[in-house]
């Protein structure tokens, strides 16, 4: 197997973190986006629309979409357990895998797009729309920071099911790259502050 | 059971259209967005975050988030099988499910809520955001036109797994809020054509 990664892309850090936890090592392939090369014909031919991460496998069987490489993973090394056991938890870990994919991967990724200078002269930013964008995240921070503090307190390092789950490593790689576009989790959210310190002291984390 | 639903949403027709395939009936609660019932206490206390559609067990156990529902269903009724039986299988049904709701699912609702008249007045809408998606998402039609045109004509009804799974569904209702938008499949892609034709002339379509 090889994996084509992007050293400091949302999703492909998805997929470093699940295998070390997984204890998995996989040889990466470094594709170099800045200089295009996610756009020349030998990677597209790997994934047509030009993103990351891409696993191949030893007989050339692509899958690309972080979430779905980490869940092939996961059929071939099955613990620790990341996507649940039974179909009740299977279901509530796709659920804030969603949560943490579309309320805060996407918005990040619109505030990524749409305000950073890395996209100037690359694609056409709507700073309008990023700031909106903005705006959405930090009301979704405070909403899931108010659900923490709801829980009792030992529940509150995990997005679910009470141990590092998909969804956990979704959300911690969302808050990354908001970090990256100074939009920090505000001081007076402990809760959430809380539970991204302690993802983040993961030796998983550094992957 | 019972499942909180909005009969124009995206998301509750792809849980509706995976019952009707699974021959599975759970009783349904319309939720009126339009005057504001999503954002009322009472359902806020179901999904915070306002979205349908909202599964409720018997227990009074919520379970949000459209794909997650079905995968609920899916391990309680497991024929026939939408989600995959080999972990290959189920990690290219997962690839093709993501791109459908990430390549065209999110352009598309980018399309409605920045340039549909609906949303006139309720939230803030960036036009110039709008037609971007809209050219992403002819972009991403032309793209799927032509992988599918590669493939043998037998091969053309069905996005992964040469069956119907949960990644057409999230594709079918992905197009359907595209016409109500007015953004067609281009008439001379005719693969895709014939996918859209194939996979909303299933009974389950009308559910």
């Amino acid at each position: 197997m090889k994996l084509y990664n992007l050293s400091a892309g949302m999703n492909p850090r998805r997929v470093r973190i699940f295998l070390a936890e997984k204890g998995v090592e996989i040889p990466l392939q470094e594709v170099d986006v800045a200089e295009g090369e996610n756009a020349a014909p030998e990677f597209l031919h790997l994934n047509p629309i030009g993103k990351l991460p891409v696993l191949e496998l030893d007989d050339g069987t692509i899958i690309t979409e972080s979430v779905a490489i980490c869940r092939y993973i996961e059929a071939l090394h099955p613990q620790p357990n990341m996507f649940g056991e039974t179909p009740l938890e299977t279901a509530q870990i796709e659920m804030w895998t969603r949560r943490a994919e579309l309320e805060f991967g996407i918005p990040v990724m619109n505030v990524f797009e749409n305000l950073h200078p890395f996209w100037v002269g690359r694609i056409t930013q709507v700073k309008e729309y990023g700031e909106l964008a903005r705006e959405q995240l930090l009301r979704r921070m405070a909403w899931l920071d108010g659900e923490l503090g709801k829980r009792a307190p030992e529940k509150r390092d995990f997005l679910v099911a009470e141990r590092y789950t998909i969804a956990d490593i979704i959300l911690q790689c969302a808050l990354i790259v908001a970090k990256a576009c100074k939009v920090r989790i505000p001081e007076d959210q402990t809760h959430l502050s809380q539970w991204f310190a302690s993802v983040t002291s993961r030796a998983s984390a550094r992957a």
